[in-house]
This record gives C-alpha cells, structure tokens and sequence, in this order.
C-alpha cells in the first residue's frame, strides 16, 4: 500500500459511467466542425445536422424495438427519468393523481415522485425483498381507481437485481395504466424489448453502453400525452426544447447500434468475469455476502456488503491500489449516506455502509480480476483491524 | 440559380449554433476516451473529470466576471433559462408570485413565464419600441409589491438589439426584485459582466460562442433560492443532477477562455463586415429596412425585413447559392410563423414574413459579404417576380 505507483490500473465502475467506444468517437467527430448546423435550420447545414439526429433515433428505437418517431432525446438518464415521472403524471393529472414507483428507484425517478407528491399527487411505494425483487402481485393490488402511472426499473444499479417487467407490465396494462421503466442500468447491456416489457415509456443513456455523456433518451408510446419539463422551441416535437447535442446524439446512436450487434458476445465475456468475483470475494474474506439476486442480475455487475467496514474507506484504499470501485450510485456518492436501496431490501444501516460495487467493461480482463481478488483482502483485514464493531464482534464471539 | 454546385459556401448563421474552435475540440479529444470517469466518483478517475469541470467552471465564471461557484452548467441556453424563471419563480413564490418579462423573449424565457402563469403566478409583458429596446422606466412601472422576478433578454438573437440591461438592472435592484438576464446571444461575442449589468441571474449558452453544442450555464448570484426543473443526484450542488457531460463543460470552460481573449478582436474583425452588409443591401434591393436598433446591437448581426417576400422561399433561393442564412430563432424556424419579436416591434405580419437575418462568425470574410450583395438582388427580384402583393403595389404605385 502507501503511495507507490500502482502494479495495475484496473476501472470496474463502468455504472458510474464509461469510455465511449473509439467506433463511437469517430462517428461523433465530424459533428463537431464539419456537420455544425443547427438541425432545425431552413438549409443544407441544418439538412445534414437533422438527418443525422433522425439517423440515430432509428438506431436508438432498434436497439430497444421501438418506433423512432417515439424516441425523445435527452440529455441524461435522470433527466429522461425525470420527464417521464413528471411529464407522464402532469398528462394524466385530468385522470388520477395516484402514481405508484418502488423503494429502490433511482433518486431521478423517486425523488421526481415525490415532487409531484408536494404538488398534490398521491404517492405509493411498493416494496422489494431481500434481493431487490418487486413482487408484481404487491404492484397490481397498490393499483386504485385513480392510478395514473406506474414506474419501476428494469435493473437496479447499485445490486444488479433484473426487476420481473414484462410480468409487471401485463398487471398494469390490464388495469389500463401506463407503465414506464427507467431501463438506464440495463440498456445496451441486456436485451430489452419495449413490446416484449409491456411498457409505454423507457428511460435509457448512452453511457452505459460505451456512448457519450450528454445523450439519453426517453422512448414514449405514441399518442401518449406529456407536459414538457422545459419550454421553448419546436425540437423533439415540442417535448424537449434546446438546440439539439449532434455530435453526442451522433454518438449515443453508433453505440446502440454496436449494442444491438455486440450484447450477447459482451454478456458471454462478462458475465464469468463477474461470477469470478462472485465466488471469488466471499472465499478471500469473511463476513461478505452478494447484494441483490444471485442469478437474475447484470451481467457486468457484481455487489457486495462487506460487514464491520466503512465503504468510503475501502475505496479510497482500492484507489491506492489503482482500482476503480464504487459503494453505491455515483449520483449520490458525495452524500455519504447508507443506500436506500440497501435499506429497502432490509439490510442494516451499519452493514450498509460497507456496500462494495463492482461493474464490468469490454475492457475488463480476468486479470483485473486476479488483481482486485489479490488486493482487496488485505485492505479489508487492515481496516477491520481499525473497527471498533470488528473489535466488539470478535470479543464477543471468543466469548 | 438552378442545381449547379454553388460557387462559394458562405455559413452566416452563427446565431442558430457554430463550429467549435479547433483549440475547443483539442481541449474536450481526452474526455472521451482517456479521462472518462464520472466526476462524483470517489476515484482517481472522478478525480481529474471533476477537476475538469471544476477548471471549466473557472473559465465561465471568468467570462461573465461571476464566481465559480455561482455556475450552474446545463445542457442548453433554454435549459438554463427554463432554470432561471420556473426555479427563481417557484423558489421566491413565498413572497409574491408576479413576474415581468419583454415581449422579446426567447420561448424558452416566454413560454415558460406562460407555464408558471397557468399555474397561479401573474405576468406583465413589457412591449418593447420599433427597435426592440425595453424601456427601464416601463420596467421600473411594471414592479409591484408582489413582485418577484424580472427577465429581460441581454440581446436579442433575431434583431441584434443590445437591452440596457444595466439601467434596468439598477430600477428592478432599488425596487429588491431578483434580475434575471438571457445573454445567450451575447454572451461570448460582446463582453458581459454581471456586476456591471446588476443581474442576479444570467443565462449563456456556448455554441454562441464556438463552444460545443451540450454545454450551457446559468451564473446564479449565491444564496438565491432556486427549485430545479430535475430531481436526482447531487451535481451541481443538487441544482442540477445527471451525469455531468465532461468533455462538452470542459470544451465550453476553453471556448470561454478564448472568448475572454478574442472577443475585442472578434468584434473587431465583424463589425465591419456587418456594416458592409446594413449598408449594401439597402442599396442593392428596394423596399427593404433594418430590423434592431441601428447601432445599438451585436457586432456580429444583420437583420433586415425584405418587403413583398415570403422568408422560406428566399432561404430556399439563398441555400441553392451555398448561402446559409436564417429568418429568425432556429428553434422555431420550423414552426413557420411570422416572428413574436417583430410582431412585437410593430412590423406587420405580411412584412415580418419577409425576415432576413445574417449571423456573422470568425471563418466570415469580405468575399463571403460581396458574394452575399451579390447572390441575394437576383432572389428577391426572381421572388417579387411571383409574388401577388408586390403585383398590388406596383399597380396602385403606377396609379
């Protein structure tokens, strides 16, 4: 340990973002200082500007199989989030005010709820069990008269649980509400089929599958009436005004469009690098358990709690160490606050805040592997050494 | 005419959104590849994407005379506008719920001041003069004591009018009422310094500036209650949440730093390929007049009303020559309608029509404006040629 230059430089917090894709880049790069017209304008540089955009909302809408003319693009997953949840509930309002999401949204969708919970809403939250599974039978009976919008995420990023969607998604639909999923973990990463989840809006970001920051999209079924977050111009069909990101929606299309092509062939390296880690941690240390469900998750993303360890403390070691990790969603990673997933799946504050995350790139090797199974056993003795409630369970363990 | 291969390619749209510089697009090449960790990471790979950003943030504040930690980035000028007025309205209603804008504003200040009136506020619209300039003493009337919010645009991007914003500034801060100013167009090409101009909030995009499309700010005076238009993660001290889009910030913080060193010689250069145009075509066509004020307006803007002609058919005509030039904002030029702003300045409706607007930028030289004077006397005559109106007036000017 110490400041010595680290043996390996090994970035397994591909969640928290990625590096885009040199294919990726390449497509963007004319966008920059060749293709620079504003789409919306009446000549040849705004032509070629739109017809690149229209270009990518049809690779976008394959990758999801959608319709293109329903994709909204954006400019991240939480703000497509957070169109949906207040776009979707405001349209609606005439209908119900009665909107139901789960414990373990993301904070783009749960805290977008309870926005619209002060401004009048009324607001369910089903729960999840031990693996972060919702139940879709607690989903269907939480459904009244007056719902008008149920959202519930397709995977969970901070423990990698696969939600049952296209299970939910029949429930809902027979009871005639709309159904929107925050599909930013997963897409590009697994299959996902809008027809196939029986969902009416899906909120996806290109990088969570090796595409740029500042492209995101919210597929919406058609007709589906939505109050715009922002008002402005005629863009994206009057729902997202703001001169559109070319160059980055360029580049969220490309990366669809390898994922379409790439997803198995990435899930087939992936996903044993992520059962190595899987096996391999809970057999390097002790007092570790896997968070989320053991089969239905991601397959690049492997989470753990490591008990009597403070999580933010781990990382900076692992960072010493050259490892790049994560204890939870880096939106919120500064907040230094136990994970309201974890909690809603019933595990205790203090072994909350040991939550170790480890998510998977194409880049990623089994020897990245080999180096953080080697590394991060040690890191963890030395800071149970320095644990108060290390010390305290072991005492009264020796009786 | 016809479709032969224009002689010359002449971009004199810059106001619709421009090329990035080729220093921009240098300083962004490593955020996407090399230096692509998300910026709330507690890693070595957060670390330098936030001290991008960070740095990026020095640069904007340094622009506008602001403090760094006074910028707010978003995606969009109409982001950052959208910001100001629903957040500043929505975070002062406790103390009144009356706003004042220009009848000039972009839709993006405008419509979103209709949004918060739907919604209980109340709206005063100051109307503006035959230049488009806002009277400081009309604003000054219009403050009440439930006032809360005042809005008035820098410059304006379809006539060029620079506002006195500082006169105004100086009433609406005597009166204690929060100033927001939309320096989208300005921002970048003419110098702006918050102080100077006693705003409290100040919107700027960088594709005004040959920064890249994506990234944009609003400079919020410290302490100032704002509600964001998203929910979410912690960015931007939870005023704005997503995922930061690094390489685009760290692209506007170098477009920022080259404006504070070139906007005088930019200014410079432009202005008097402007006044080659106010003075040329005039001169080459009849029936036509400058829309904005004479002098008081952008160093880089002509914009004129060309009488008897319909816009379309003229950009139409202009593009067919290589010429990219626009009829107002970009952001509704699809919509089709004759412009709110020279409704607004008392321009009838069929003349409004016939708008014509040049936007200058540093690849422009004099052979781009003679090829203009050039190009554009043919157009309009072929297009007076069919029109029904301009037949009307020369039959009852023949007698």
């Amino acid at each position: 340990m110490g400041n010595a230059k680290p043996e390996r430089k090994v970035y397994v917090d591909y969640i928290a973002t990625n590096p885009v894709l040199p294919a990726v880049l390449e497509a963007m790069l004319p966008y920059f200082q060749d293709v620079y017209g504003n789409p919306q304008s009446l000549h040849a540089w705004g032509d070629v500007a739109r017809e690149a955009i229209e270009k990518a909302r049809e690779q976008v809408a394959a990758l999801i199989s959608g319709n293109p003319e329903e994709v909204i693009f954006t400019s991240s997953g939480s703000e497509a989030n957070n169109l949906a949840i207040k776009g979707l509930a405001q349209g609606q309002a005439g209908k119900g005010k009665h909107i139901i999401v789960s414990a373990i949204e993301h904070f783009s969708v749960l805290h977008a709820a309870r926005t619209l919970e002060k401004a009048g809403f009324e607001l369910t939250v089903v729960p999840v069990d031990k693996y972060g599974l919702v139940d879709p039978d607690e989903v269907a009976k939480s459904i009244r008269k007056d719902t008008i919008l149920v959202s519930i995420m397709h995977a969970n990023g901070e423990v990698g649980t696969i939600e049952p969607i296209a299970e939910i998604g029949k429930k809902v639909k027979e009871a005639g509400v709309l159904f929107h999923t925050d599909a930013v973990a997963s897409t590009g990463n697994i299959p996902v089929n809008v027809n196939e989840l029986g969902v009416d809006a899906l909120s996806l970001a290109g990088n969570q599958f090796y595409g740029p920051k500042g492209a995101a999209a919210l597929w919406l079924r058609k007709r589906l009436r939505l109050i715009p977050l922002m008002d402005g111009g005629v863009q994206e069909g009057g729902r997202r005004p703001g001169t559109e990101n070319v160059p980055a929606i360029v580049g969220l299309g490309k990366a669809a469009e390898l994922a379409v092509r790439d997803i198995p062939s990435r899930m087939e390296k992936l996903s044993p690098l992520r059962d190595k880690l899987i096996k391999g941690i809970p057999m390097a240390i002790e007092h570790v358990f896997l968070t989320g469900h053991p089969s239905q998750r991601l397959p690049h993303h492997a989470s753990f709690c490591i008990e009597f360890i403070e999580g933010e403390a781990m990382l900076l070691l692992l960072n010493s160490q050259g490892i790049a990790v994560s204890s939870g969603s880096a939106c919120t990673s500064r907040a230094l606050k136990a994970s309201h997933v974890l909690i809603a799946m019933g595990i205790p504050h203090e072994i909350a805040q040991g939550s170790l995350l480890f998510s998977l790139g194409v880049d990623n090797n089994e020897a990245d592997i080999d180096y953080v199974l080697k590394k991060l056993p040690p890191i963890v003795d030395r800071l149970r050494q320095m644990s108060p409630l290390y010390a305290k369970f072991m005492k009264e363990k020796r009786g």
